[in-house]
């Protein structure tokens, strides 16, 4: 297909579509002409991600190039793809530099050990939880803490799915695209099916008690 | 407690606290002298709700202002500040302006009907779930489309987990508060949480297929 088509499809505008070619994000097409190219499927795959890495998961363009080097290197480990899709979309740590943060800390590593989980102890994640128990404890909101390890169950159950769906994929490639995908659109989907079902359960939910 | 250790306790510098006291999105504090006041920490709290609504959730001023004046409302009920929380959070929804849109939201139709959910059709997390669909089959993904049904019972799971979190508090204004804080940072904490099962899961997981 020609660029404009491409744009289209893809709902990207042709001047980023240009600046991504520009960068290395997108391989160039086939040349067709002097000032023409022919792109393919696997283009419009490819920018779709690079759409969705920027747009949904809010990545900068470095931080996608990041992502897709894994995703292009061969034959990466799907938990290494795991890792660097994790590291570029990772919120801000907290800084171990008070005794609260640390206290934070502490409990971050108590619920790791009470799931009986293997986390690295350089994961970002581990900081973005410390700062989010942190934030929730100040905002005076005990509820949602009170319910994390059910919550830490749930999360247990969904990256069971995640690594299920990823494994089933035909091949490697597709096993690394899944992931990537799933990291990014997966978050964006799992926070919107919650909200749909929040509408649900707080209209029919038993156990609601009876305001006015 | 002074401006200034309101500041330090709330990581909020002091010109942006003056600029939420001038926008009335916190009410003024108790005035000690010609140029200070006193700050409690009913200030400390709602500062830090401020504070996770913008970079957490990342809402505009005016979606924090709206999501407040939930909050204040003498006598909201739980279900309409979800849906305000909701409203001020969501994602760019999908026109329903193609072919391939239309099939998109009747996809989310089947699935909500599927679910047996209760959803207002002007619901913007219909729309956002429709956009989300149509992205991650644009961007090659099945897998994740093909456990639609597995997930949206996990989200079921986790809004009866938030409902029974807010309705536990021991007021209204403590319940509402719950709703707001617990619709913001628990997406960011299931998304973390999700994050910290997938690389256990990835290390240890059953049925793993074995890559070099």
């Amino acid at each position: 297909m020609r660029m404009a088509e491409l744009s289209r499809r893809s709902e990207v505008p042709v001047p980023t579509i240009k600046y991504y070619l520009r960068e290395g994000l997108l391989p160039t097409g086939v040349r067709t002409g002097r000032n023409q190219a022919d792109y393919t499927e696997d283009h419009l795959r490819r920018l779709t991600m690079i759409r969705a890495l920027r747009n949904v998961g809010g990545l900068s363009v470095t931080a996608v190039r990041d992502v897709l080097a894994a995703v292009d290197a061969d034959g990466p480990r799907p938990h290494q793809v795991f890792r660097v899709a994790q590291e570029a979309i990772a919120g801000p740590g907290l800084e171990e530099d008070s005794a609260e943060a640390r206290a934070a800390f502490a409990e971050v590593d108590e619920l790791i050990a009470r799931m009986g989980w293997r986390i690295a102890p350089t994961s970002p994640a581990r900081g973005t939880l410390a700062r989010l128990l942190h934030d929730i404890r100040r905002a005076g909101d005990e509820g949602l803490l009170d319910t994390l390890d059910e919550r830490a169950e749930i999360a247990e159950q969904v990256a069971e799915l995640d690594l299920r769906t990823a494994w089933s994929r035909p091949d490697l490639a597709a096993q690394v695209r899944t992931v990537v995908v799933g990291t990014v659109l997966g978050d964006a989907l799992a926070t919107t099916l919650r909200r749909l079902a929040q509408q649900h359960v707080s209209l029919t939910g038993s156990g609601r008690p009876d305001h006015r």
